[in-house]
């Protein structure tokens, strides 16, 4: 696929057919995400793969339990019908107070290499910051030490849905030229 | 060019040719951006284009103030020699408590579309979580109201340096199976 035409078709897929995806197609993922940019080149990355029911009933129960009122439509449930779960976080010690930008960047490439691939995935905070139990209660269920954040869970598999079609914005609405509103 | 290749090669670009940019090309861009994906589909960017010189001076200005003491050696000079800049702001209304997942996710698509289109970019913050001050001097240099928060600034040119090839973790460091630490 052209960079163009994954870009215009990616959409966030979450349901999954039963096949299994590889391991060795989530490695090529995975070194995909290390050529993300990040802050002072600390590549701080560190990718959990999950494909254990029991770990993924865990960040379901972790992620519903915090969902926040207004997100009650899009509950964690998906992740215990995913094949594979690959949950990036990032060491503090590299992140240069960047952690966030350093962990979404990785999952950009992720997200976009997965649907190149075949497969289909959405993006899923690992951390609230109102709400420090998120993290904890994830370093916990996968032993994450407490130097590293995690920030994106991703469920990985193929497509069993097509998305409806997505509305954009128009682009004259959110272009200013030099200063806001200056369209 | 394909997603892996472009992912392989794209790089922080600071040098740019004196060529200009054209505004067909940057809207080609921000259209692209605009298909990230974002919380709760509440698609919150605006993009302020900036090709006025005084208003990339400010922006030097800022940046360079509160560059913090352990990035010093990635000054904000280089904004003043790009032919354009783009300013990725989102509507907190719209952000979901995501605003600077979902920033970085439209930088991210800028990024990528740029180096395939030939252009060259490199990411750098428009706030520091520790100084809204940051944040507060580009909304005034830029006119853009309280309730968004500009997350990142992206030069754009056509790259008049080539990078050195950049080393990489070793893969089988940065990736544990169930448990963090189980490679």
């Amino acid at each position: 696929m052209d960079v163009e035409g994954a870009i215009r078709s990616r959409r966030s897929i979450r349901r999954y057919k039963k096949k299994d995806v590889s391991d060795s197609v989530v490695r090529e993922l995975l070194d995909l995400a290390r050529h993300a940019p990040s802050s002072m080149n600390g590549q701080p990355w560190h990718f959990t793969v999950v494909r254990g029911d029991q770990t993924k009933k865990k960040l379901v129960q972790i992620k519903n339990k915090y969902c926040p009122v207004e997100k009650q439509a899009f509950r964690a449930d998906l992740i215990q019908h995913a094949p594979v779960i690959v949950v990036v976080s990032v060491d503090r010690r590299e992140s240069y107070d960047r952690e966030i930008e350093n962990g979404v960047f990785a999952a950009a490439n992720i997200l976009l290499a997965a649907h190149d691939k075949g497969l289909g995935s959405v993006y899923m905070s690992a951390y609230r910051a109102d709400e420090p139990g998120v993290s904890e209660e994830i370093r916990q269920a996968l032993g994450i030490p407490g130097h590293m954040d995690p920030i994106s869970i991703l469920p990985l598999g193929y497509p069993d849905e097509i998305p409806e079609a997505k509305d954009f914005k128009p682009l004259n609405g959110i272009i200013s030229y030099e200063t806001f509103g200056n369209e």
